[in-house]
């Protein structure tokens, strides 16, 4: 099982010949996920070789233009690649009007059904299940209303000792799955053997957690306590905390922050005004309150599990 | 004066890693146009090094996305640039509902007034005209409403023939203005000086016709006779001109016979399918035909008036 977030675009607002507005491509467990879908998002999605088919799930965090404005193209392109397949399109209300507006106007028939997931709750709501993995809104707080998502694992199943399994000619093959689950084993002579015995602990479960965009905000805290990686956004320096405040986003420092308080693994900065030219400013700064930070290097993989 | 065509994108439907949808920049007598809008127009603009602020006259074809989803974050980044100037949109009915709605849901407030030119008409009409230049639409035949659009300078002043008027004292300056406009000199003894005598013909006007997407028409040639370039679609080579007539498109023979029976100075294809390759196909087939034929070159500006 292996995790990588590939980020795709991480400027903030205008995009440029360099650098393209927010969006990345998730993949767990052999599951896909395109986290924001800014403009020119389908262009950068073929420059990291994502073959189309692969992504079922967009999960758009506000609708600014600079998070959304490469949605219509993007379906567009599935359309004219002969798509059937359904996708699920998560997002806060308006996204659907939005989106069959410009479709009908645009006459974009598609051969496949776009199923909407409107959101407009205030509390961390679970808004996808499978059976290894599970995602939940993160309520966050910007100028407009906006969600950070949560991907997490679910816990995994425990390792066989067959070590000591063998011991025991009572346990049979067909016993296994529940002592994977964690279940102790009764003999027959209703001697109970723990299951902590019979096994050993699972891999860990990996979970990552996308804040952007927002200002800074303790209320997160909860939610993403100790996940694996965290992609906070750092508009500004923390000198232009006023502003970042005004315009509901957050500072290096801030962010560095919220990274040490909820002890996540590793945390990685975007987002960045476009005032900025040379970017290892940001990391400066947020390392001195937090050690493992790091920029985000568009189309490179990043493993998450480390 | 001088008259330049920088196309940024040529590609059909889905937008590729080397090359960009359908979007001109036309700049004639310090005029600046932007022809369609697909998606990354904004970064290709840029790229062609082109400020943002001289454009003030959109002209959309028609409302398929590669012809115009990069509109809204075009729009958007005029926003965060601090335009004042309003801004013309002209482009089929529907674009203006298209736009405000996205407007709307994404709250991209505008400081500046956004004027649509809403476009119903099934015969050419003049959209635009200040003292040096004229707009006019160019009916298509595409699957959906679909206009080229046609540049044309006004007829330029003759040019003063001083070593004529010098043997004329009664010809004073304040006189020239009539002459360069063509009208003859009328002497204080009844003698009429013929304006040509006068003066020499004026220096040439430019035009410039823009014909994406379209099935081959010959109602377009009595409108674009003569100008000086056509940009004329070739989604196809002839061997498919089934597909092409199907789909509303043109093959690069076809765009090759309008050229001729139009008797344009130069001819540029564009809008190739996905589907070839190597492009020099469409110059090959097309100069059989009509052997002023060029392939599109994105970011190269081409001097119109040759």
């Amino acid at each position: 099982m292996s995790a990588y977030l590939t980020i795709l675009g991480f400027n903030s607002a205008i995009p440029t010949v360099n650098s393209s507005p927010t969006a990345q491509f998730l993949e767990i467990d052999e599951r896909c996920f395109l986290i924001d879908c800014g403009e020119g998002t389908q262009v950068q999605l073929r420059k990291a070789k994502v073959r189309f088919s692969k992504i079922n799930h967009i999960f758009i965090s506000h609708l600014h233009g600079d998070h959304c404005f490469g949605l219509p193209g993007l379906i567009a392109s599935f359309r004219l690649l002969g798509r059937e397949t359904a996708l699920h399109v998560y997002g806060p209300k308006g996204i659907k009007e939005m989106l069959e507006t410009i479709f009908r106007i645009t006459e974009t028939q598609r051969g496949f059904e776009v199923v909407y997931h409107e959101l407009e709750g205030y509390t961390s709501a679970k808004i996808y299940e499978d059976n290894r993995l599970e995602v939940f809104t993160i309520p966050l707080n910007h100028r407009v209303y906006c969600n950070g998502y949560l991907f997490r694992e679910k816990p995994k199943e425990r390792h066989l000792n067959m070590a000591e399994i063998s011991k025991y000619p009572e346990i049979e093959t067909c016993d296994y799955q529940n002592l994977k689950s964690g279940k102790d084993f009764v003999l027959s002579d209703g001697y109970i053997l723990k299951n902590e015995v019979l096994t050993t602990a699972p891999s860990k479960s990996v979970s990552y957690a996308f804040c952007s965009d927002t200002r800074y905000s303790e209320k997160i805290l909860q939610l993403i306590e100790g996940v694996d990686l965290l992609y906070h956004e750092s508009t500004f320096l923390h000198d232009l905390k006023e502003m970042a405040d005004y315009t509901g986003h957050s500072t290096a420092l801030e962010a560095a922050r919220i990274a040490k308080k909820a002890r996540v693994g590793k945390l990685i900065l975007g987002h960045f005004s476009n005032r900025y030219g040379d970017l290892s400013v940001f990391t400066e700064e947020a390392r001195e309150v937090f050690a493992n930070t790091f920029l985000p290097k568009a189309l490179e993989p990043v493993k998450i599990d480390l």
